[in-house]
């Protein structure tokens, strides 16, 4: 039996399917992270980060037709697990500031793998001579890591001195 | 019942423990991953890594006692997940400049899961004024973005070639 996976344009092929499913997943763990939110801030940057997602999901959407493939999702077992810790946060905390910061701690690490993945993705796109697909997926790309940061400041300006002063 | 996880300090014990349980499974799966790899520069990238990531576990060992805690692993299921897509990885591929490069990726997904779970740490630390277990954090986070960058190089200038004009 042949590897599933025995070219470039394969491997490359694989990764998008991989980001396309933690894309879907993520659009659907987001309006639960944004209820279970108190922090004003933080409630907003998740109700941004749904759309942008959305639209992120459009993007791939765009990347697939360039390359003249079908848009399929690939159980992405990482991202399930990524989910899953968040879960167990939730479960851990009441609501309030040191939930937020809990919530804060699990969407940086989704955004971490998105931003490994994209990084990856758009590294195969140059390498195979594919300058738009390339230029879509870095677009993405910026997205995820300027989300990172403004959860990072969300984080140490309003939240964590909240959580940390309630003792 | 209480929240399990009610004041900020057991917020960042239980984030402490549950990167302690993923170094610990970084450390079970890079001896497969070294054998796995074909370039002689991701082996010797793995292997380095392993050494780091030990004395890495000695720094939380170091953590945990600044703190007056209990060294302890809480399992971490995102971690489980990451090293699960690895080894579904090494399962579609054949030895070679394709699997590395999904070696790389796979690695550098967990660099990701690392850098954001040292990044929180280390914020949190700074927030609860413990600067030496900040600088101890800051430290292993500094070694893990450079190990994401040293992966980067690799793929980029060895292995991602290689592995697009096999086909």
């Amino acid at each position: 039996m042949p590897a599933a996976v025995s070219t470039f344009e394969e491997l490359s092929l694989a990764g998008l399917k991989d980001i396309y499913d933690a894309e879907h997943q993520i659009t659907e763990a987001l309006p639960k992270m944004t209820e279970a939110a108190t922090s004003a801030d933080l409630k907003q940057a998740f109700q941004n980060h749904l759309e942008q997602t959305r639209n992120q999901i459009k993007r791939l959407d765009q990347v697939f037709e360039h390359l003249g493939q079908k848009a399929e999702r690939k159980p992405c077992v990482a991202t399930k697990g990524l989910i899953a810790e968040a879960n167990e946060h939730l479960k851990e905390t009441e609501k309030g500031a040191l939930r937020d910061a809990a919530l804060i701690e699990s969407a940086q690490k989704v955004e971490h793998y998105e931003i490994a993945s994209y990084g990856t993705a758009r590294t195969y796109a140059k390498q195979a001579g594919q300058a738009e697909v390339a230029r879509l997926l870095e677009e993405t790309l910026q997205e995820e890591e300027a989300t990172d940061r403004l959860l990072t400041k969300i984080a140490e300006s309003v939240v964590n001195p909240k959580a940390a002063a309630q003792g």
